[in-house]
């Protein structure tokens, strides 16, 4: 496992240092960018880096008042995000050369908030399954995950503080856990999507990587207007480990180091909840994925009439397979959906807190993919809010995270649980 | 009242009549625009009328075979909806010179579906209150309702069949109702709303004016994928009179008609349902008022921070109220939201309907501003379909509208039972 150390100040770091005069938000991110210099190469987290811009912009920060929670922090916007005057290619080749017109909604609330916008990271095709180029920074040979690539893996490079990305099915949790840093998916909703290219309205949410929990949250935070950072509320938790239903689907490297991690907390008992997700078991993964095909095919929609050629095999079968769903099925699923959520609110209770594994092990090589959203689809269906911090890690040294999840709105305790689990993690060097 | 023959065909008939062999798309394309050449420049419908594109596709519709439900259809579409290389203002002075890059989901699927754009039609500044230039066409001196006005008004006037809109508060069922039209809002995001300019994403919902309730069904049809034609079904109805909570926000001319319209058809007992409702009633409308404000505050945070000069004085309270809500606050209302449309759904039974007026009255003076939304708040809040079918009027013939109303997903009972109404409407000439 390759190391980037963490050496330059993160998101919190940097509002702090530059509110106390000791650092400007242009050395911030004139350092920043020196770190892209010597490992974008390598790494390809980016579609494109705005240098002259970010520089303009940061000098103009230094020359007013603070300007919000994030006043001159670097920040990576993967490209399905709507960036006034940046490239907007949504990972396809159908928009190689559109330019934005305008800002997506967290794209100007971060900018309101004085965030510096360094530039557009890579994604996977719309934010579906079909790979990006970018390589895993942490792990050789590996896939940084997908589909939020470029940001889980410009993070991890420490090229910036803070990224924002997408979840659909798993595409910020994985890639966090695949990179070894901290991925943050709010819940359902928390965050205004309008301008971020859409792929499936159930499931597409907006949320950030970065290298400590407070900061992702310090992200969200000015993206939604709750208080989210950890220490701030007193909580007694209900915190419990949580195999899940997916757990066969595991890699046996996971499940040694799942195991050795059980040993430390205490684990959910058996009981409604336990039954209502192993009932699930038996049909979300594919549910959730009928209604992801259905919707994508609405999505995208435009992409296919223009474009259909230009479009990966993977996408256009799933496309193809949505368009084709029966109005029978439609509505059928959209209640299954419904009564899910339903039953999983009613055999849980406020407070409850589970930690589960964020992804099947580690990062595979890079040619198997993006590797397999198994272990969020059931979050993602939900819409509970997901936290992963990297604080196990597999034989061959290579990250793997472990996710904590609540229920929907229950965001801030998700945050103080992720962020004792990972100051545990780094006080002890061990669970 | 002025009185627009309905003596083109609608959407149902126009597509049924160009696969029998008996009408050309541009042929029923060519009526509709010597319409919009006889009106527009009384009613100002329109922001763009595309003559010269929407020919070459009609021409281009009727050299191949069938496309889908709605070949060669012309339809109207509410600004606030990107599509490709038309103007795309959203009702906004910001926005003046722009131009879509892309279609909309429901213009890609419309398109799909075989339908021609005519053009884009004139609608409140972002979909908010601020009043668009439209008249009422069919009452003399009076505002066409908001904020869908262009849609409302093109498709009262005949110068489209059908015509897309959106509604956040009342912006469908209200100016349907003021210009004597089919209004129908469907369940909360059962059309996808990728491309359409968002301001309050809880809200925010995709729908359709038509002349009939067959065509406002065949419209969400093409783009939700779900069968919701009525006649299809065997349904039971269990349909009742509801005055609901608002009642006493009606005029006296509303009190009036509607009294006359009670003594036909049994009214809602007194239950857990109107309980709930009559409790709601207390906070929902500062709820959705509430919910409203923060959500715009996110959705045009960009328009706020480029151009806050040129966005009206009414808008930019509400976007400032918004930006200004406390964290606490922003966390109880959306768990309010939560809690009020979980006791709905437990106070109710799959198959409930009811009729409830459509608005506070008929369409008030064009000085007064676009209408009160206040009838249809609670909806929108909830999700449930709605449907407004123009059977009444008041003693100087003003249309008023009956709005039918069902559970969330029972969009197919919805349009089942309005256009029974309306049917019986025209067959008895009264109810």
């Amino acid at each position: 496992m390759k190391s980037f150390a963490d050496d330059l100040p993160g998101a919190v770091a940097t509002v702090r240092a530059i509110a106390e005069g000791r650092l400007t938000a242009e050395g911030a991110l004139r350092a920043r960018l020196e770190r892209c210099a010597a490992v974008e190469a390598e790494v390809g987290a980016w579609v494109h880096v705005d240098e002259e811009g970010s520089l303009a912009r940061a000098r103009a920060l230094d020359t007013g008042p603070m300007r919000g929670p994030l006043h001159g922090v670097a920040l990576g916007v993967k490209d399905i995000f709507a960036v006034r005057d940046m490239p907007w290619r949504s990972g396809s080749p159908i928009w190689e050369d559109r330019t934005a017109q305008f800002d997506a909604a967290p794209v100007a609330l971060a900018r309101r908030a004085g965030a510096v916008i360094l530039g557009k990271t890579e994604t996977t095709e719309f934010a579906g399954y079909q790979p990006s180029r970018t390589r895993n920074p942490v792990v050789s040979g590996a896939t940084p995950g997908g589909s939020s690539a470029g940001s889980a893996a410009a993070v991890a490079a420490g090229m910036v503080p803070l990224a924002l990305g997408t979840q659909t099915s798993g595409s910020i949790i994985r890639p966090a856990s695949y990179c070894g840093v901290v991925g943050y998916k709010p819940s359902f909703d928390l965050v205004d999507t309008w301008g971020v290219s859409a792929f499936a309205r159930s499931f597409d949410t907006v949320g950030a990587f970065a290298r400590s929990v407070p900061d992702a949250a310090l992200a969200i935070e000015a993206l939604s207007g709750l208080a989210l950072q950890p220490g701030s509320i007193e909580i007694v938790p209900r915190l419990s480990i949580l195999r899940g239903p997916t757990w066969e689907m595991g890699t046996s490297e996971l499940h040694t180091v799942w195991q050795d991690f059980e040993a430390s907390v205490p684990i959910t008992e058996a009981g409604p909840f336990n039954n209502v997700l192993r009932e699930a078991m038996r049909s979300i993964p594919a549910l959730h994925a009928r209604i992801m095909a259905v919707e994508a095919s609405e999505a995208l929609a435009h992409e296919f009439e223009i474009g259909a050629a230009q479009i990966s095999d993977k996408l256009r079968s799933q496309i193809e397979e949505g368009a084709a769903q029966t109005a029978t099925q439609r509505l059928s699923d959209r209640a299954a959906m419904l009564d899910f959520r339903q039953r999983m609110l009613a055999a849980t209770q406020p407070g409850d807190v589970w930690m589960t594994p964020a992804a099947t092990g580690a990062a595979p090589v890079f040619e198997s993919g993006t590797g397999d959203p198994a272990f969020s689809r059931i979050w993602s269906l939900l819409g509970f809010p997901c936290c992963t911090v990297p604080v196990l890690e597999d034989s061959a040294g290579r990250p793997i995270g472990v996710q904590v999840v609540a229920r929907q709105g229950e965001d801030a305790l998700v945050l103080e649980m992720a962020d004792r689990l990972m100051r545990e993690k780094f006080k002890n060097g061990t669970i």
